[in-house]
């Protein structure tokens, strides 16, 4: 009832996807496990090979030659990340993201690091998947590429709304649109295999190309630029690890084997779009994904290339989705380590995630407008956050190992920490290449939310050490109570408002506020002979005022009172609910004003009789 | 308190503009009187000859013509109303607008309509006044003349602004603009008259002129409308008929030769421009006022042109500012007659006008957008609550002669007849022949208003009678206090708690919600602990919930608790009142949905009490 509710417990885990009383049998098997579990990497797959693409086309045709090693050096690095969520799936089995494994084992700041950079990731998934869906359905329909913008704000409007109204929250629904987007792109790679030349280029047709001339040779930077913005397709290896306990017993072994897996069907996408992207001689151009264009070339321009681009729309749609599953959570196990207020850790009658829903709403409005829909401009500063998230985590099993010294355990640390390396340099090499183009938001947005958290920490430090939050405090006693009703005529509702105070005070005295002013005057003196002849037993007090006011007289009055040693002084306000909604608009707020000015100058405790017309 | 005040009282007036308790010698004479309270009036010469020019230019050079002889019937309707206003002072020395007077002598339908249209007035006037203004000022600086709905909008939020801090409220600072504008048009007549030819055209050159052929004849219509537009000049003369109590005594003498001597001036204003009009041949063009075309050709294009300009522009945004006077004090008297909200006639720390102020501003927005900024676009729809205004004044005066049948009844009652025939024929033209060109919208919005203050004249007698007002409740008794106090914790707010709860409570309990979730159950039985160790003799009561909620089980248990006959239960709410502003975010809200859920289904007594930490 307080701003305060004990920070205690356990070191705080994400919450499972399922509720922890399901059955045994409702948990994920291995298989299950992946195909719920793998939504936002395989999403990715729908910008990240895009992104390696751009990067490339600076240097014309023989940039774009580089694509396939670049996405082999990526699916190295999968390799090296999958290797490792192992581990952690295993040091973890209660599952916990990088702010709870940094939290165990890198301490307080470098948690919070990870916190915000895990927001950030959150917000930006939102935006990078829905200007994603959004390019998906206008390489389809060109028609409506002008209005992608608009297009954007209404799939995060709709997502919101969903949200909003309490979405049916199972891993489980996710298993089909994922199975159908990773079949329909495994099925256009085979079909890409089989030929040797284009079947179709008639969505990339009449779009400019964004190639942008015709180098010799490729620097070694543009490779890594390329390479940094291509990782952003390896977002959401992670979520299995998080979530260990919705698997069936033996967890860690299930949960294993469906990172392993999500690895393997990953890479080859990864690999297989990479192939094609060569063999096609695929150009990037405006308008039209690259996977629109490899759907066209290998499976022609008819209903499999549409079947692509909606399956692409839907799970791009779901991925964003599912940042409104996780950011909500992760608010509240920041909230109830009191780095954010704890409203958000509110879990009162459906109305839980609400902050934290329309926060990200908001934010990620202002992201989709502010990048003009665009996924490519949002892809580096999503790469950022997942790096340090990544870079994070792993810095963090590596301390776990050496700690345990376990069996093997210079083996199992070397592996974290070459992961390690190798994000932290991703991280910091797309931050410096990309920090005229937006990647200085990110830099800027991270230290000031870990600013944040820390101000709400101090705050709620020295407000517990006020109330004196874990000490036994002075037992209570009793005063002599004294209520206070304002009225300002006669009615039923006054003859309950008295009723009430008689129950609750030792004494009780009704307050008029009168103006000098004739209209005023004669007013009063028409109460006061009312109630002369009422005669409830309770006096009329007549407060006089100089200037127009009612609020500040009986706040001071009420001060008066109170002034006395031993004397608890209540206000009681009657007000009337009436029988309608509409009808609110007809309260004279005089209630309002008074309880606004008598808690803002009294101590006084206010209590609201509400008087039901029905 | 309660939704209702009572409406007693006499038949409410216009507030004098000066308050009650101000000395004799601070009132007006004839002299200050007319140009304190003559603002409105002149200031409508900014735009009423525009208005006339605009519609005849329809016909050409021919149908410019006829300028004098419509502005010569404006005068006369102008001397008409001014002598049936003298009468209204007689006949109504406390003041008092159509409304007031309506609603003594036409009835409660009648005074409604003229409500209504009182209102659309004061809206109209805003957005009339600010636009002409601008008008003033675009025509000085052409180059603005593009952005003129954005400073329309700019002189709106000032105005707005103003008002919302609180003005001070005298007619007295309107004496000196009023002055420097009557002078700065007077001379600008005798030097116009002076002259043969214009001294300049710099100000319209270039500038498209919007006369649309010539014509050899001009029908009786085109007059009418000529005649219908031209009399928005006539707004305001209502003004000192209005604020009689202003003046000092003999009041009625001296209102009555203020009056007079505002139709003299503004009779001699429009008459002089008219002739210049004529003289100088003055065609319309788009962007520059008539009344700047004349001042170029009258005083040449140097300082005093501008300072014509900036004083036109000042009169009117202080124009449009007696609005924000004017309307609220209006929605107080219907509000006080109930058919407004009573939140309008909230006498209450400086809070008095914010609704009435920020209803106005949001109104006038949209119709500066709707109309692009243009002043001839709004003129008509103004002209025509004027007139309706006009109109119901006269036919009151009418039937108020008529029952007081004084001496010579015959003929004040015919001159007041006379002019609300007048008057009411030029509501009917102007709304005929402006009725698709947005007329359609006082139309639509006149009835619509005045449903809106029968619908909620009707709530409010129906909440009346369901309250008993006016007669005499039944005693108070006393019941059985039980105060509930919800806990999560320990601290000194629990402890102050539960002092309170004591002082108002013949039994207290305290009540915590706890979940069946391992952590929730291992938090409330710590609290249990801790509570069994503090022991302060009040109960802790463990409210088990299945689902996910805080508020409802809360309220479910109060709902039990008082059921039984001659218990009255009260949930005391805790709540920590942080020291700083910003803290107020870390407040959890527990107690706001407790309060919520206590309110909506139960009819318990709620009361906060606010623990400061300072």
């Amino acid at each position: 009832m307080s701003v305060l509710t004990t920070a205690s417990g356990p070191a705080p885990v994400d919450e499972p996807a399922d509720p922890p009383d399901t059955g045994e049998r409702h948990r994920l098997t291995a298989v299950t496990g992946l195909a719920a579990l793998s939504l936002d990497a395989v999403a990715s797959v729908a910008y990240g090979p895009e992104a390696i693409v751009l990067v490339l086309a600076v240097a014309g045709g023989h940039g774009l030659g580089f694509t396939l090693p670049v996405t082999l050096a990526i699916a190295a690095l999968l390799a090296v990340l999958v290797a490792s969520y192992r581990q952690v799936i295993a040091a973890f089995p209660d599952g916990g993201g990088s702010y709870a494994v940094a939290k165990a084992h890198l301490g307080r700041r470098t948690s919070l690091v990870a916190a915000a950079s895990l927001v950030l990731d959150y917000v930006l998934n939102v935006a990078v998947a829905v200007t994603a869906g959004v390019a998906a359905l206008t390489s389809a329909f060109p028609e409506l590429y002008g209005e992608r913008v608009w297009l954007c704000l209404g799939v995060l409007a709709l997502i919101t709304g969903v949200n909003l109204r309490g979405v049916v929250d199972s891993a489980r629904a996710f298993i089909v649109p994922t199975a159908v987007f990773v079949t329909s792109i495994l099925v256009l790679i085979v079909a890409g295999l089989l030929r040797s030349a284009p079947t179709s280029t008639e969505a990339a047709a009449g779009h400019a190309s964004v190639l942008a001339g015709n180098a010799t040779t490729v620097g070694a930077l543009l490779l890594l630029k390329a390479f940094a913005s291509g990782c952003s397709a390896l977002t959401g290896v992670e979520a299995i690890a998080n979530a260990v306990p919705s698997f069936r017993t033996p967890r860690v072994r299930r949960a294993q084997h469906a990172e392993v897996a999500l690895g393997a069907v990953l890479g080859v996408m990864l690999i297989g779009l990479a192939v094609l992207i060569s063999r096609f001689h695929l150009q990037p151009v405006q308008g039209v994904t690259v996977l629109a264009q490899l759907a066209d070339a290998s499976l022609g321009h008819n209903a499999a290339f549409y079947v692509v681009q909606f399956a692409t729309m839907t799970l791009l749609a779901l991925s964003a989705n599912t940042s409104f599953g996780g950011l909500p959570v992760l608010l509240k196990l920041l909230a109830r380590d009191n780095y954010l207020p704890h409203v958000f850790a509110l879990k009162a009658d459906r109305q839980v995630h609400r902050h934290g829903v329309l926060a990200l709403a908001l934010v990620s409005a202002a992201l989709l407008v502010l990048s003009g829909g665009d996924t490519n401009t949002l892809v580096p500063l999503f790469a950022i956050g997942v790096f340090i998230g990544f870079t994070v985590a792993q810095v963090g099993m590596v301390l776990y190992w050496r700690e345990r010294r376990g069996p093997r355990w210079r083996g199992t640390a070397a592996l974290n920490g070459f992961g390690a390396v190798l994000t932290g340099v991703c991280a910091v090499v797309v931050t410096a290449t990309k920090f005229a183009d937006g990647a200085w938001l990110i830099v800027v947005a991270l230290p000031v939310l870990v600013a944040a958290f820390e101000t709400v920490h101090r705050a709620y430090g020295r407000i517990g050490a006020r109330l004196g939050l874990g000490r036994i405090p002075e037992p209570p006693h009793r005063d002599r109570s004294v209520v206070i009703v304002p009225v300002s005529h006669l009615s039923k509702l006054t003859s309950e408002a008295l009723t009430a105070a008689a129950s609750l005070g030792d004494e009780v005295r009704a307050v008029t506020v009168c103006h000098p002013d004739p209209e005023d005057r004669a007013q009063t003196e028409a109460l006061e002979r009312d109630w002369s002849l009422w005669d409830p037993g309770v006096p009329l007090v007549r407060i006089p005022t100089a200037r127009r006011a009612l609020g500040r007289p009986i706040a001071a009055y009420v001060r008066d009172l109170a002034a006395t040693p031993g004397t608890r002084v209540t206000v009681l306000i009657p007000e009337v609910e009436p029988a309608r909604l509409w009808q609110r608009v007809l309260q004279n707020q005089r209630g309002a004003v008074v309880a606004h000015a008598v808690r803002r100058d009294t101590d006084a405790v206010i209590c609201r009789l509400r008087f039901r017309l029905g």
